[in-house]
């Protein structure tokens, strides 16, 4: 009943980020710069409508990802936490999520800004982004309630290479 | 470079939706409706500091989609659209993604609500929900502008079986 999943990429995500240190943790850091996503031109028609959503929420492989624990220091904390509660990259499925600013669409290529993605990574699946599905208002966000808003302030040093 | 990518469900999710056609559509059209996400026990720990968050996010695949079109008639529409503008089942990639209410965590068995999701989807991640991370206000919903919030009030027809 559980078998093995495949999936093939549906594109490649471009940013100026080229190596995990240095680079923000998530899109709140990330602000303003921007990348591309270079959809494989066999899919070009399912972007069709897409350029009408501010945001868009990419699926992505983190492909530079070897291994995991259950266990990780993350980068906004010094204790263990579980790694289904942190968005660690290294996890039993690297599935990295982020929720990026579309500017443009052309063709088969996708303008974006806000991009916490290391470049290359093998996109999976492009999701527009829709308040009445996605958002939801909440403080109760665990070990992260005193460290979320630093996120966007904090590099990534090089732990999850 | 882009190769195929394997995933090996980590658990499997457990809802009331036993047939696509009657489901809701969306977590808004799904409140106070429970399910459980059972994790492999092997990944139990990994749970972790996951009770402290209201929200999480499910990422799993839709078993029961075979193929895809790259453009679609959605639920909430009657025109054709690219797929990548919608949140279609069949996709190139079947990649589903739901934002639950957390209510327990016991052992590797999490109790949560507002389910959209069918019955038995095998579960890839689980990830918090962080609103520093995951929140965006934006009207830029595009051909969804007047239709998003009837999503709350409608049922899944058979199209996607």
């Amino acid at each position: 009943m559980l078998k093995e999943i495949k999936y093939n990429p549906i594109g490649i995500i471009r940013s100026p980020h080229k190596d995990i240190k240095g680079m923000p943790i998530q899109p709140s850091g990330a602000k303003g710069i921007g990348g591309i996503v270079e959809v494989k031109k066999k899919y070009a028609a399912g972007l069709k409508d897409l350029d009408g959503f501010e945001y868009i929420i990419l699926l992505y492989h983190f492909h530079r990802c070897k291994g995991y624990e259950l266990e990780v220091k993350p980068f906004l904390d010094d204790s263990l936490r579980g790694v289904f509660a942190t968005r660690a990259p290294k996890r039993p499925n690297p599935i990295g999520m982020s929720i990026v600013r579309l500017l443009k669409v052309h063709g088969n290529i996708l303008n974006i800004e806000d991009v916490d993605i290391l470049d290359g990574k093998p996109l999976l699946d492009i999701k527009p982004y829709v308040p009445t599905f996605d958002l939801r208002r909440t403080k109760a966000i665990g070990w992260l309630s005193q460290k979320a808003d630093e996120a966007g302030k904090m590099k990534a040093d090089g732990r999850f290479r």
